[in-house]
């Protein structure tokens, strides 16, 4: 089979590779129809995350077919359409059994990280009870494969873990494919006012597509100035950060009100220096964490009865053969206008 | 009347000063029968508050009899007995209608701060049928004093923000006043484990007394690697810093778990190093906060039913004349093994 293997910092290829075999009785092999790039997969590529082995597979998001079931596998056979979940769990280790999914001690985040991932035509998917999820019948497969990662992220690091309540007034600080996941799921809790901030123009006025009620550009507005404005020199109910630099996340807790939440979704790799010296009194949260997934299964229903449309985030699309372009159009998205790209098989 | 008056970083003086009279409507005189030193006041007197005006009152906590009530005062009459809270609120702006009277905009921590406190033979209360609680029959008056404002803020911004629940491993960095609140308080909950660090081999002596399970000695343990080592790698469900300072904060930050809180208490001068580039993944929270004291009638319960005695707390005694001898032990509350000084008219 083809696939997408990392190959040291800078280099990539779409070469023939073994296809996976069930090595585990949990493990399900699934044939890749749709999956896409994310932000992970190029900090990657960076060299940002020296765990990853050379000659591995990228990716962790994408549907598919069922093509193989292990002895143990209960809830899933061949032919069956699933959604792949980025993070594996195993269901039973004490993390798995408070839903901290994402700390399962026999997963967690590993596909296309630690074991091959998506971008291939099959991937082995372990503990495939607890990391598939069926596809219901008629859902759209472009918006399906924005709920591996982006949206779960979105929503529970972002939405769930910042409290969002109805009228609340809420920044997201980072108009990327989280972002405006934040953006799209926030609207399930009604908040008042959205305010979408980012350097990318077209990005704002896709927010404000999705549902922004207000935008401010970073290096043409004075984004601290005119939210403290905004608020009547408050803050913001809730500010989130959803880049994962030094200058976003202390963006957010300038602009954060006494009693209110950040909640940091992007993810960092350097220390940010906090000023408790200003925030200690001002009775406030500060959250972060990797997407635990457990919220799928909500998700999926949001996108059955029409709550949310993520199939709205896609702006390109590539057969699985051009990968490579796909890559490169992903990695050059403020100048490509992109977003998210779907890859097909 | 006499009151101990700030009179610039590094002077006091016990001196005599007009006795405080109905201002507004809403006012309450209270003749003071039991106050106590805070850790603030020391820190007002070094300097660290330059919005302290000279000449000001100190003294946030106490408990006293109604000696004149405003018109508009309606719980209260002359003759009642009260206790004090640190924190003052209108109980009607929008802050106070959601209990974050900390923040109350007519209020919040304004008593020897920035008006006129408690170390005095009178003080005047604004707001007092919301900032002051009546004392209920045959209460301990030194286990009430400590209500004002060390036991909600233990437990508030402690506790209740670290979310501590049954059989939790907690660890409470700082052994003074506030940190014994949170370790009183947290039995509330049943915590499995409750680790107390300090640098004091007193402290820690007394935090055993008190219900600590396990106490690790700052400068003797290795207080990261024991907690470590306690929790086979995990770390503690709730970390708790009650000092106020970077090291005791990076303690916290190091030996919370996935999944777990961070709840700072102490009150910080300095920015900190938050490492995030470690914490985004862990699923923790950070929370912080002046106290809103209002869990203030809960406490009231739990000491009047026995479930807790913060009367244990107080190891020294004083008459309020010699309120500048308190301050002295107070001060140097290591060498005098003091924990917190009552000083009654």
């Amino acid at each position: 089979m083809k696939a997408l293997v990392y190959q040291g910092p800078g280099k990539k290829d779409w070469i023939e590779k073994s296809k996976p075999t069930v090595q585990k009785p949990t493990d399900v092999i699934v044939r890749i129809t749709k999956t896409t790039i994310c932000g992970t997969d190029l900090h990657i590529l960076k060299g940002d995350t020296p765990e990853v082995p050379e000659g591995l597979t990228l990716g962790h998001e994408g549907i598919g077919i069922v093509e193989e079931v292990g002895d143990a596998v209960k809830n899933f056979n061949k032919g069956d359409q699933v959604l792949i979940s980025c993070i594996t769990s195993c269901g039973a280790c004490p993390n798995c059994k408070r839903q901290l999914y994402a700390h399962c001690n026999d997963g967690g985040w590993i596909l296309g990280h630690l074991i091959d991932g998506t971008q291939a035509e099959y991937v082995r998917i372990p503990h495939g009870d607890n990391s598939l999820y069926p596809i219901p019948e008629g859902a759209d497969e472009e918006a399906l494969v924005m709920l591996s990662d982006i949206m779960p992220t979105g929503f529970e690091i972002g939405v769930q873990y910042g409290h969002v309540k109805p009228g609340d007034t809420i920044a997201i600080v980072g108009a990327g494919p989280v972002g405006m996941s934040v953006l799209l799921t926030a609207q399930f809790y009604s908040p008042g006012r959205i305010i979408m901030v980012d350097m990318d123009e077209n990005r704002l006025a896709a927010a404000t597509k999705f549902g922004a009620t207000h935008t401010l550009q970073v290096g043409k507005d004075d984004v601290v100035g005119e939210i403290m404005a905004l608020t009547d020199g408050l803050g913001v109910d809730v500010a989130i950060e959803a880049v994962g630099v030094p200058a976003t996340f202390d963006t957010c807790q300038k602009i954060v009100s006494a009693g209110g939440s950040v909640a940091n979704v992007g993810v960092h790799g350097k220390p940010v220096e906090l000023h408790i010296e200003d925030l200690w009194i001002k009775n406030i949260n500060i959250s972060m964490g990797l997407v635990n997934t457990n919220t799928t299964p909500m998700l999926l229903k949001t996108l059955q009865s029409g709550k949310v449309d993520p199939a709205q985030l896609v702006t390109h699309r590539f057969k699985l053969d051009d990968i490579l372009d796909a890559y490169e159009v992903f990695a050059n998205a403020a100048r490509e206008k992109a977003m998210k790209v779907v890859i097909s098989a």
